[in-house]
């Protein structure tokens, strides 16, 4: 029975937490998490640790990231990280590592999952990635499905179809990959109870995903062959930094997953969050009497008045917040950010300043 | 006929310019006037260099700040400044200033004021200093009253009386001193026109200054006849640090103003500001189109969705506004502070904390 190997996928560079995150260190690498000091990264191979210790956890990330990567993870094998040598969504970076996996254990199951969410209820999810692990043994690719806990527009859905029969109890079909819904929709899928939140965390055999890429994304398949004949000669990283920019910019989701006969739902109500903003920083952050999550060493804090702010300082600075509600005050050695909680959305506005004002030392 | 020397008293240590002002550091030495850019100290003696040239202008300030005196005003003679082993008071510093200009010059007219306020018309201002200069060398002690334009409860006010005869026209005396009123009754202040602000500006000769000092507080009379007899033999430094926090802590004010039988006041309407907190220093600033007062280097100030704010930050340093409204960022390298405009009293709340703490490394 083949081992269960667990695919991270670090290669985001969202600015959604600039000024902390910089092109060079972005979320993934970031203690958004409820403690304020693990990065998501270390979290996230952390939690799926009892399904694939280090040796069969890989980590897909860009190549200018490495370094970053293994500061995250020390003790994970240098083999296990796959740099991509530019960044070409999940499609190419799933069937790539799925072919490393294989070649290891043809047996293998593979979790997919990226290195940025924050899940707060980890007992729950294990426990439906196990499920999963058993569906996906049985040849069905699986999904889990999390349970929307509100009308987020943000994200895709999964209506649920019939039981998937043989497997768990709860275990259904896909009926549909629906895309970001409107307001007055996601109302409806909340309050009607068949739909489930896609968090693009996908279990599957690797010889059935890499059936799946053959039949559906040829031209990816191809390249994945040359990935391996190159690998069997020694030269795989030569070839994927001279190939890989050349597969297409395509989605797992896109390109496999909505495309494929059957897809198996787990569902899950686990306090997943994708911490998509300095708000949901603060949702998630541990908190003092007055609401405020505070990432500033010890003392050097000086809260007057001040409730439900996120506050993050470097090492040896002094912030004080004088009858301040409900903000972000993030402070960096060369750049500091300063909003209200309610406007997170709208540090793009600040990201595009800097950018069109080319920026690139802050940025 | 005396010459017009001026006694810039530059001893002062508030905090409500934290993180920008510091102990070592205090608002005099701060560019929170209308440029920016010139430090008040420097902006004070500047204003007065038509009536007092550099040789005829001395500060007094405390020891520990002679270097950034010497920064402020580098073209300031050395022996023009007077520094003080510890804090007095007014009242010592005035004498003491006193004495050693009457040494130079025993007819010499004195200007006193603070080195620590902004003045808007200065063309005003020193017109009303040259016509209080006028009535002092005729005997009087003189105080310029600033018309009121607000109900200020922060300010000593002077009721004014009747004129004096064969001064300038709207020279008046001095009815009474006010202390700092409650709101209704500043308010009828203002409404009534017959008060003014006590803006501790005064001018008079230095053997009348010398004769008040004398009746009224002759412990101070006393100990500065020592300074001068030490200065006889070249030894006033010696003597001043050895003598002078034995002198009481008591102000102009209240040991001499307030007693001498006539106070002549010149009425001035020249927007003058004790710039009194950043709200303060918002008010005077140059503004940009959005009402923001920015001190941060060109380029560095991200403001998206931002009015009304101050937004100081050292050289280098990029900071990113959204979404913020009448607000005061100020960001130094070891501390950072951020409070609505409207709450800048309450910056005594931090400062408060940090003392309690015993933070002095950032006080």
């Amino acid at each position: 029975m083949g081992e269960v190997f667990t695919v991270i996928m670090a290669g985001g560079s969202g600015t959604r937490f600039w000024p902390q995150s910089r092109r060079a260190r972005p979320k993934q690498f970031l203690p958004l998490g409820a403690d304020g000091t693990t990065p998501l990264l270390t979290a996230t191979a952390r939690r799926v640790s009892g399904l694939s210790p280090r040796h069969r956890t890989l980590v897909v990330t860009r190549a200018d990231l490495a370094a970053a990567t293994a500061s995250a993870l020390p003790d994970l094998p240098a083999e296990n990280v796959l740099l991509e040598p530019v960044g070409r969504n999940t499609a190419p970076c799933v069937a790539w590592a799925t072919a490393v996996i294989q070649r290891r254990d043809p047996e293998a199951v593979v979790v997919v999952l990226a290195a940025d969410a924050f899940i707060v209820d980890e007992g729950a999810f294990v426990a439906a990635l196990k499920t999963a692990v058993e569906v996906a043994r049985a040849g069905s690719i699986v999904t889990l499905g999390i349970k929307p806990t509100r009308p987020e527009t943000g994200y895709g859905y999964l209506r649920v179809g019939d039981a998937v029969e043989g497997a768990a109890a709860g275990v259904k079909k896909v009926a549909a990959f629906v895309e970001k819904p409107d307001a007055a929709r996601a109302a409806q899928f909340v309050a009607g109870g068949s739909h489930l939140w896609n968090a693009g965390i996908f279990v599957f055999r690797a010889d059935v995903m890499r059936d799946a890429v053959k039949a559906l994304l040829p031209t990816v398949a191809e390249a994945i062959d040359g990935f391996d004949a190159a690998a069997r000669e020694g030269r795989e990283a030569e070839t994927v930094a001279a190939k890989y920019a050349q597969l297409p910019n395509i989605s797992i989701d896109y390109g496999v997953m909505e495309k494929v006969a059957e897809v198996a739902v787990v569902p899950v109500d686990c306090g997943w969050n994708d911490v998509g903003s300095w708000q949901a920083s603060w949702e998630l952050g541990a908190k003092d009497a007055a609401g405020n999550v505070v990432r500033v060493d010890r003392g050097n804090a000086i809260l007057a008045d001040a409730s439900g702010n996120v506050v993050v300082a470097p090492a040896g600075k002094v912030v004080a917040l004088v009858g301040v509600k409900d903000f972000v005050v993030v402070d960096t050695p060369d750049a500091l950010l300063v909003m209200p909680r309610d406007k997170a959305q709208d540090i793009k506005k600040a990201i595009d300043a800097l950018t069109a004002a080319k920026r690139d030392d802050v940025l």
